[in-house]
């Protein structure tokens, strides 16, 4: 990062060539007296993580490799094991002492071919088609797939209100995707139990299938995938999440028209467990070799695209932090162990495989920071902390904001680092980068490399290299 | 904007089906008394603002207009008149009590056709082409073309010292944009001084041509347009930006092989001034009617692309600003002017001529906001005010942070706002926006309406319009 302030040539703003429309650069820090205080120590460090990151990183390269040559990576797939060794290697590049494939069972479900879906209006000879996909875990309709009337449902207690008109029928969930929210992950948790526990919901009331408005607000018509949950007191019936235009037509077409039929045919099954692996990479600590600080991700993904916003992204930002550590010539007090988990999509087997092995072994873990959000740009971080305690590390957000965090907030890690917390009470967090288009591509075919911004990705890269750094030195928070 | 905090079932995280990797959502302000405070009315009227944004803001719409029936908005194009005639008719959708045109003449410069370039080197049969757009205000290099050998150089002091043998040559400026800048609009204040000057300096030692490297950091190839600006102490000679692939390609095939020659064809044409307009829109102030706040953007643009992030992007901001006022009931005390500036690319004549005019008619301006970085998400804004008066304004920090905007610096506001400043000492302001891609559409052939967020575009209009409430309600900073 380049201290100096250019002297741009007056004609160039009287001639109005170009706007100055930038924020100052800020200088690091002053130097307060003559000696070097530690703040500034700290913040000339994470200017040299800075400029190692943004002119030698090896996130985008890692990110292009991972989801151009292999792509989606669903637990079980072949993708998945290609993807394994991948990063046992990346890691081995970035300058792990040592990295190795810790083995956990993972569900094996697969989506057996083309989802396909369309409806008819009663007294209509067109068949209209939509953009389908089967949700994950779901089970599939069989060959000759399942032509029922349709019912349109905005809420749970709608279903509940109209559960006498359900039986042997095909349940339309059309909840919208709330735009108030300011966080488009408020909008996702609002949503996606639709897509979560609705299939079983309708089953309870005889419903055969259901379909499920896209957990999303993009303006284009990609279905998004991802994970339902069964309740076994009820029948597992087919469910499948439906592209947002299609949904609109669809919901528009049975209000005017309450006689819809829809056909759907989806080949998806869950098969037996199979095997799968967390791949680790560590730098042995100098100071406290037997305490862990952990920076995971997860390596998985859904199948329809590559599986880089969620989460090749977050795998990439891991590897980069050992990689510019390493590159600038720190050496951690703490061992720093990259985590890339199995099966965080449908299981989150990897990170409960590892937090068990962590308790067994009774292992010293001190702190763990997942990326799990996209590679955009980072707004700041979320820590599972008091507000007491998060108010004491208040400074280091002085140090990180000229890099793009501007806020540290309460919550939760991740989900893969939540196992740690909660068995072994380590402190966890999460990088926060901005929201705004994550949904636009989670779990749909468009989550593919040309959608990274190789800049907001090394920034996230950086902002979790620094932090990093800062609780390896001055201990977790 | 929603208050409630959503309760997720348990069994939803603890299967980790999904991660709950976001902020909280803030509330918006916290009565601390049984009165309303000020400041939890200018909250709660900011929240109102919000929902009406993000539910039925016309900004996408509108940019959806401009860009994809109307396209690159060039000055003296048929483009610029159409996006005139849509600007006017826009600011009366959107609610101006009126709205006019102000007249102003613009240079008329014309690109004339297809730009073409190749090279080759010494020895070699293979003639290679690039991928170039010649340089806003350049002249073309006549139907026969240039050819001669090229010169690499990757500074003006580098110039300086091979100026014995620049006569006769193409001059090949390949300046890197600096990655090391976190915003990246300083990486182009440092750079684009070689698209600017450099033809004019080359040709006063006698070269006949020069190729720039574009001014950008994208992964692409697209070349990047923009002006230049002649010092007629020297000869006019052609000049052209070259795609940053080509650029890299050319760089090494010079470094292998000093004997290049390169061949450029462009058609570029100064034509005499013609005329062009300020689009004008307002809203009379109740309280203050003759003080008026401005809100601008550009409505001109490059051609290559549709001109969406630069700066059709500014101007549905500032026309969703006065929507959103008036959708809510907002009563200004002061006059709202949105003026979509003409020809700020290649003159800033449009700001000129709305200067002038205002100082010829001794309007009173107290205020001058602009948008012209971009529809991404919004980080904050710039003042053209000292260290104490920003300090002043900044518990308004606090009613901004919660949709994006987390920082006042000092600077300028944009080009076309400079002018008032100059000329009437009006405080001017910029909306900044996150800068990591704008670089990668500006100028170039990617600018287009594809290439922008919805959300992020509406965040931009809201934080304008939350700001523009602020200045209008507690009087100019």
């Amino acid at each position: 990062m380049h201290r100096l302030l250019l002297t741009v040539p007056f004609v160039l703003f009287s001639q109005g060539v170009f706007s100055q429309s930038v924020f100052s650069q800020r200088a690091l820090s002053r130097q307060e007296d003559s000696l070097i205080s530690a703040r500034e120590e700290d913040s000339l460090f994470i200017g040299r993580l800075s400029d190692e990151v943004l002119v030698n990183s090896k996130a985008y390269e890692n990110l292009r490799v991972l989801t151009r040559t292999i792509g989606g990576r669903l637990s079980g797939s072949p993708q998945m094991y290609r993807a394994e060794e991948w990063g046992r290697q990346a890691l081995l590049d970035a300058g792990a002492d040592r990295a190795y494939l810790q083995e956990c069972a993972v569900p094996h479900w697969i989506r057996g071919g083309q989802d396909e879906a369309s409806w008819r209006a009663a007294g209509s000879p067109e068949e209209i088609t939509m953009d389908i996909l089967s949700l994950g875990n779901s089970k599939g309709t069989g060959q000759e797939g399942i032509s029922a009337p349709v019912v349109l449902i905005s809420s749970f207690e709608e279903l509940q209100e109209k559960r006498a008109a359900i039986k042997g029928k095909i349940v339309f969930y059309n909840y919208q995707f709330d735009p108030h929210f300011i966080e488009t992950f408020r909008s996702y948790s609002d949503a996606v139990r639709y897509r979560v526990l609705g299939a079983s919901k309708a089953a309870r009331y005889g419903a055969v299938a259901v379909l499920v408005r896209s957990i999303s607000q993009s303006v284009d018509n990609n279905p998004h995938a991802g994970a339902l949950v069964y309740d076994d007191s009820f029948p597992r019936i087919p469910a499948a999440a439906i592209g947002l235009r299609d949904a609109d037509r669809l919901a528009l077409a049975i209000r005017q028209n309450p006689t819809v039929n829809v056909y759907l045919r989806t080949r998806a099954k869950m098969l037996p467990d199979t095997l799968a692996h967390n791949v680790i990479g560590e730098i042995t600590g100098a100071d406290f070799p037997g305490q862990i600080i952990t920076v995971g991700a997860h390596l998985d993904s859904w199948d329809p695209g590559e599986g880089a916003q969620d989460d090749g992204a977050g795998c990439v930002h891991a590897i980069e932090v050992l990689r510019a550590l390493r590159a600038v010539g720190y050496r951690p007090r703490h061992t720093i162990r990259i985590v890339l988990f199995a099966n965080e999509e449908n299981g989150l087997r990897g990170a409960s495989r590892y937090a068990q092995e962590a308790f067994a072994k009774r292992e010293q873990h001190i702190f763990a920071l997942e990326s799990d959000a996209g590679g955009f740009t980072p707004r700041g971080f979320s820590f599972s902390l008091s507000p007491q305690k998060l108010k004491a590390i208040t400074p280091w957000l002085e140090l990180l904001r000229p890099y793009g965090p501007g806020e540290f907030a309460r919550g939760g890690g991740g989900a893969d680092v939540g196992p740690l917390n909660e068995l072994l009470g380590t402190t966890i967090a999460e990088l926060v980068p901005d929201s705004q288009r994550y949904f636009d591509y989670h779990h749909a075919r468009n989550d593919v490399f040309a959608n990274v911004n190789k800049r907001e990705l090394e920034l996230g890269a950086l902002s979790m290299a620094a932090l990093i750094y800062l609780v390896d030195k001055y201990g977790a928070p």
